[in-house]
């Protein structure tokens, strides 16, 4: 099954993916590596939620704002790259969550945004990953997720 | 000399390589680049230390607790490779260390990580490396350290 | 223009590379790309503003402090490669911006390095990045910005 149609099936629809928030790219090629700038989980240029999980979000809705950077993600692959297929996996994902000091939970967060990349793209999708708290976040985004992938040649 | 018997005359005997803690893996190859998820200073599964270094744990403890991160790097490298002598070197570390906002030596806590890895693979294994401060990282641990390693083809 | 000739027109003299604090060093190669450790904006081995920014910097002098990391970065780059011609781009930046908690503009200032490394690389320049808040930094430095380049064969 394509990552297209693994995404039809889990019933989702790629928004237009996300403009630079300044001077850099969204994604940059080198050898086979695709280096994805940082994703706010941003829907139609807005954040949905803002603030520190642990306090201003719940376990659970960042949870739902990990799995909005990946779609993100998918949307700047697609637009970089044409076509999912000609994605091979995904090596990493560096993932920061904007965390009340007491909020020690980031690995469950990323887990949402990890597993759809594994959905998606089946056992090349699985890859390694860091999970950090941090104190602040551009436009006070809940989190913020980097995401290395490999391209054909 | 190998980096096991090097391991040997240190005295370290490698621990198995600890599990991930989610939908992520270990390590993941592209290319050359062998990428090691984020690493806690994980013993039979337990933290010895929680909390932040200049509030909850000295310099010097936490000098320990790095030393550990890349104890069981180099026990997910062996557990990967089969064997460490298929490593041509480590390129770059990242560590993340829970700080109280007046703590300032980061770089001298991840000095105990970057000579360890130094002394098991010589020259090959001086690398590149951040030390950054956090606010909050996952199970409360006092670090979190991402290694990137060169394997021979 | 070569990248050496356009920092002259652009009136910047590149210091001597700053040095590692600790058992790393600055710059290692692996295939074509090269990753910088994280840079502190020292000038003369001193910084010249500490704290976190929206409490001890404004964003005016944090952009200040970042465009110094990128000019520190090309100083490394040139120690590494001896001529900026070897460099044929910027792939990735992550900045790390010591922050108050209700700093949000940690993209902005990451801006003033973006800006001189596409200048002086031109559209090979461009690159991806990640910009994040942290609460504390080593010596007390308001910003730390790691770079991977690509060289050359």
């Amino acid at each position: 099954m394509s990552p297209e149609d693994k995404l039809k099936e889990l019933g989702i629809e790629l928004p237009p993916a996300p403009k630079a928030l300044g001077s850099y790219v969204p994604a940059r090629k080198a050898g086979n590596l695709l280096f994805l700038s940082g994703i706010l989980p941003l829907v139609d240029g807005e954040l949905r939620r803002e603030g520190a999980v642990g306090r201003d979000l719940t376990l659970e809705e960042a949870q739902e704002e990990a799995k909005i950077t990946a779609i993100n993600a998918l949307s700047i692959l697609q637009a970089y790259a044409g076509d999912l297929s000609k994605v091979t996996g995904c090596v990493k994902i560096t993932g920061y969550v904007a965390s009340a000091p007491s909020f020690t939970e980031q690995h469950k967060v990323l887990d949402a945004a990890s597993d759809l990349i594994a959905e998606v793209f089946g056992e090349p999708g699985r890859h390694a990953r860091a999970a950090l708290g941090v104190n602040a976040l551009p436009l006070y985004a809940p989190l913020e997720v980097e995401f290395i992938f490999e391209l054909k040649d």
